[in-house]
């Protein structure tokens, strides 16, 4: 929700008929301004035993390691926005293996959509979103500088997944706490 | 894409600083107006061997048979979305199991997440954006009368899979042909 919108000549913030919820209409237009969750899609680029990860050259996070990740964008599908934002962080390419981890974060109103993938060669370089972009071996990956819970929770799922020999899909929700967020596994067998 | 947007007094479309795509752009606040895909999350009731399915009475594909689905909002996990809009239009209680199909539909701005869920009761009923409410054995689907590509992929996975006696994720891209629409899944293995 963005106050701004309170301020503009037309919007007004009403519940629309047939719906049940507030949404922003223009009383000049009467179009309706929904607002709804956006996906955010990317990749976990793998070589050997290492994984790709770019240090942040932006805000939130400035400095801090993420996987390459961004807004999925009209017209593209969540694997394409996965490879894109990962050629935009990382210059890198990738195959794309699988879904691995859909996150919901209703706080912020994002679902995280992240894909195993292969990275195909070696020639990455940080895009203009990173500072750095470099390899990592398990016993490496910087825990205390990740830039986000949802990282986090990806990395953490996969290494273990590869030590079993066995990945599969890992959903699941990020909620804010007092001082800071949690990762809550989606409870959904019976 | 809008095209009224294009009256509106204060907003043009271009490319802002730090980005490589055209977007709507508040001349007067200087907001910019991002339009991304949105989420359209559902469940597949099922109570023993059948699937609670719903005639639309709305458009688009007014009187043909879908999953309960729709929009996500602002506020909720995904889980969430799929039961509140399954109690919204069928007036039904669900327990989700899993997340079973993640589609990308590239052409309309979409993506679908279909979670397999277990009906918890037979007091169901149509909500107001349905005609009937139904339980379909698989010999009874009105294969010809379902809304949507989303809704027959999504059917057609969770019948193979459960003779199979095995559920997986099921992802890909439904995409428009010349007269109608593809399912593709995606090739994301090896």
């Amino acid at each position: 929700m963005k106050f701004y919108y309170y301020y503009s000549t037309d919007l007004i913030y009403a519940i629309p008929d047939h719906d049940n919820r507030h949404r922003y209409i223009c009383q000049s237009c009467g179009e309706i301004h929904y607002q709804n969750p956006k996906i955010v899609a990317g990749c976990i680029p793998v070589w050997e035993d290492q994984v790709l990860l770019c240090k942040r050259a932006i805000e939130p996070r400035y400095g801090y390691w993420t996987l390459p990740a961004g807004f999925m964008e009209l017209g593209e599908t969540s694997v394409e926005a996965g490879m894109r934002e990962t050629m935009e962080e990382a210059n890198a390419n990738v195959a794309v293996e699988d879904l691995f981890a859909v996150f919901s974060l209703p706080y912020v109103g994002q679902v995280y959509m992240m894909f195993r993938s292969r990275l195909l060669n070696l020639d990455f370089s940080p895009g203009i979103e990173s500072q750095e972009v470099e390899l990592y071996k398990e016993e490496n990956i910087p825990w205390d500088e990740l830039a986000f819970t949802t990282i986090r929770a990806t990395l953490e799922h996969y290494f273990e997944d590869r030590r079993k020999g066995e990945f599969s899909l890992h959903t699941g929700d990020v909620v804010k706490k007092e001082n800071g967020y949690d990762f809550i596994p989606t409870l959904i067998k019976e």
